[in-house]
């Protein structure tokens, strides 16, 4: 054997294969088009950045997991661990030259070392759209119904998102005289899903100056209800005349509003109390997306309002909403329904039919392509049998052999199908059919 | 002042504004649909891979160039400086469960720790095409026809694709005795049209082994002529009856005869003996894309043959050819070009009416997306000149204003048009033409 270096990728990382970066690249797209459609514009900030830029405002978890090293140069360098803190970079930066309010989507990878486990890895995608400078229900209601629309204009079946107000949940402590607990109990009630009202329930006892019926009191606040005029009965009664809380309920109330005078059916948004999420950062509402076909897969994305995004760069205070779409989340989902399509494949083989009908076969192809329609010529000399072989392992539906005397003999692979064509624009209608 | 940390990017980093990012996307989905539409499939790989597997692979220079660190676990990393390495590992690790001939695209970042100068970044997008498996002058045509189809999708104007075959060249050189000179001739040829023909001349005549005369011969046999028979003839009566030439130019004319059946515009493809590219490992077919109105930016494009991709993971022979477009060069040529669009903006603004209101701003945003307008509502309470500042500002071409009674005033801001709708479908007609 000769010393082959082993062809390997890094622990915690992989490679997307053909059909899986397709159907990222579809998602991409579809995505792209609907953050677009609202007056979304894309940005792109460096995957390097300098370390101290993303230092320091993840959290703890975030910096022990970043990438980072001294480039050659001596400057202290790290790979982004999120899309949040390069658009705080960059609006800080570049606010003299930007128009607010400043919309923007963001795509691409993100590096994080944490833990390899089933279905996380160190690289993955975020896709986010934010909108800075307004602190309005109007803009919140805006990012709800962008959501609603990516994911409808998905292969993923129907979604739900659900959406709380951060205000509604610390008007509520404010009101049982617990406020102070607000950051623990936030982060015990996140991890409700996951881990059972039971558990939630005493971690929330087990926080400093909360009693038992008080934990209980806000567990039962913080359940699912039957319908979002019950969900905002109990909430307005809670809250009482609590100023806070009253925002938050005002904000969901017009949010609701806003969502169904856009058409969004009323199924696609429910008031959830109980959606927390743990990011200490989010001021307002906070939003979760799940599946409905597969709800145990956890949120496919998420999203809040903000107070301030670049503090840490800017004396301009910069608040704003946003969202994320859980990309590689929505791939294992698309895995999972058999969904997305194999899809890598071109619509059409024409096959070699040796050196002298070559051209014919290229003009064939040509004229295919013209109307739309994916298509290659094989590439190679090889048996006609080889190259049916070839066609049916890459999951080619149609086979077109150029026929003695100028005409193609073309296969549909599914039932067998054939016919004969005179030309590439003659066969357009039959295979596009 | 408080401490804030600066806002900036790394030396050699920079952000995509809205317009380039949206230009740039517009790019990569062009090129993304021509590469399917030819059979071609995605796939993605890390950005970082273990160090050994990219060192050694680019030559010195790459290696120089390299990011690299030791990771938290101790792994030599990097990132990747180009897409047809990790390519090489790709199809090394995976061969057993691909279908071959595999043709493949790839589009991402790499990154070069290159010394910045004007218009080169070190982190930059490469968008490849390649197909492994056949050595065939067929796949190198479809290369060919690929890549005019690719830039005919672009917004760039007419392109030139400049092609030789390395084997006509040495062919030449073997045929004047001088084949060992190979190397050094092919890199002196490759700067010629950087440094002028003096220059090329006197760095063919310094290569070991090399007679003024006969570096003169070479600088006369690969230089352009008026169309390409007459090349080829020169070429023809150069390489004789040298097997390794004749193959090279039975290539060219073969390639030239199916770009032809493909449809292809004459003009498109130039048959040009100084093309050399200085890259080693091309072996057959070597090719530049040039613009016809700026000839001058360089190449945006190059590809060719090799003879082994992947001869340092695996035993396996793995030839083929393939093509990069120069996304970044093309970005910059739009720019001069005054091409590509600001286009970041959506089509129409809807201003914001008063909370009262709202619910019918939205009804109407949603109408237009339906009918695939893109559309925004302004998200804040602002003066109604305030808004129509932000949509001069932002680019927007369409207001429409919810009026009292509930009709909507739609303004044209190009020419100042007006009119008056019942709904946003009843819009879309007149904003649409």
């Amino acid at each position: 054997m000769a010393d082959f270096i082993q062809p390997r990728t890094l622990k915690g990382f992989r490679d997307l294969s053909p059909d899986q970066a397709y159907r990222r690249a579809n998602l991409v797209r579809a995505l792209e088009d609907v953050f677009r459609s609202h007056g979304y514009a894309p940005i792109d900030t460096p995957a390097m950045e300098y370390a101290e830029i993303l230092k320091g405002k993840g959290g703890e978890t975030s910096d022990k997991e970043l990438f980072e090293w001294t480039d050659k140069g001596g400057r202290e360098v790290a790979l982004r661990f999120d899309l949040t803190v390069p658009l705080a970079r960059y609006v800080a930066e570049h606010q003299g030259k930007l128009t607010f309010p400043f919309r923007r989507y963001h795509m691409g990878p993100v590096w994080r070392g944490e833990r390899p486990q089933r279905g996380r890895f160190r690289e993955f995608w975020q896709c986010d759209a934010d909108i800075i400078g307004p602190e309005t229900a109007t803009a919140d209601a805006e990012i709800l119904v962008l959501m609603i629309d990516a994911y409808a204009a998905l292969d993923v079946g129907s979604v739900t998102i659900r959406v709380n107000d951060r205000r509604v949940l610390t008007g509520m402590l404010d009101k049982l005289g617990v406020l102070d607990a607000a950051v623990p109990v936030l982060r015990a009630l996140d991890k409700r899903e996951k881990l059972g009202d039971e558990v939630s329930r005493l971690e929330i006892a087990e926080v400093e100056g909360l009693t038992e019926s008080a934990a209980d009191r806000i567990l039962d606040l913080t359940r699912k209800r039957a319908n979002d005029d019950e969900t905002l009965a109990v909430l307005k009664d809670a809250v009482g005349d609590n100023e806070r809380g009253l925002a938050g309920i005002e904000t969901l109330e017009r949010a609701r509003e806003l969502v169904a005078a856009a058409g969004k059916p009323a199924s696609s948004l429910v008031i959830d109390p109980g959606i927390a999420r743990g990011l200490d950062y989010y001021t307002g509402i906070v939003l979760e997306a799940q599946l409905d076909a597969l709800p145990d897969i956890g949120s496919v994305g998420s999203g809040g309002r903000y107070d301030d995004l670049a503090g840490l760069y800017t004396k301009s205070r910069l608040p704003g909403v946003g969202c994320s779409v859980g990309i590689d989340r929505l791939l294992a989902a698309l895995d999972e329904l058999e969904a997305g399509g194999r899809g890598a494949a071109p619509a059409v083989l024409v096959t070699n039919p040796g050196d002298e009908r070559l051209p014919e076969a290229f003009r064939f192809a040509a004229a295919l392509r013209a109307a739309g329609i994916s298509c290659e010529v094989f590439p190679d000399t090889a048996k006609h049998k080889a190259q049916m072989r070839y066609a049916d392992k890459r999951g080619i539906p149609y086979v077109v052999t150029p026929d003695e005397g100028g005409t193609f003999f073309l296969k549909r692979l599914s039932d067998g199908a054939t016919r004969t064509c005179a030309s590439g624009a003659d066969a357009v209608g039959w295979i596009a059919s």
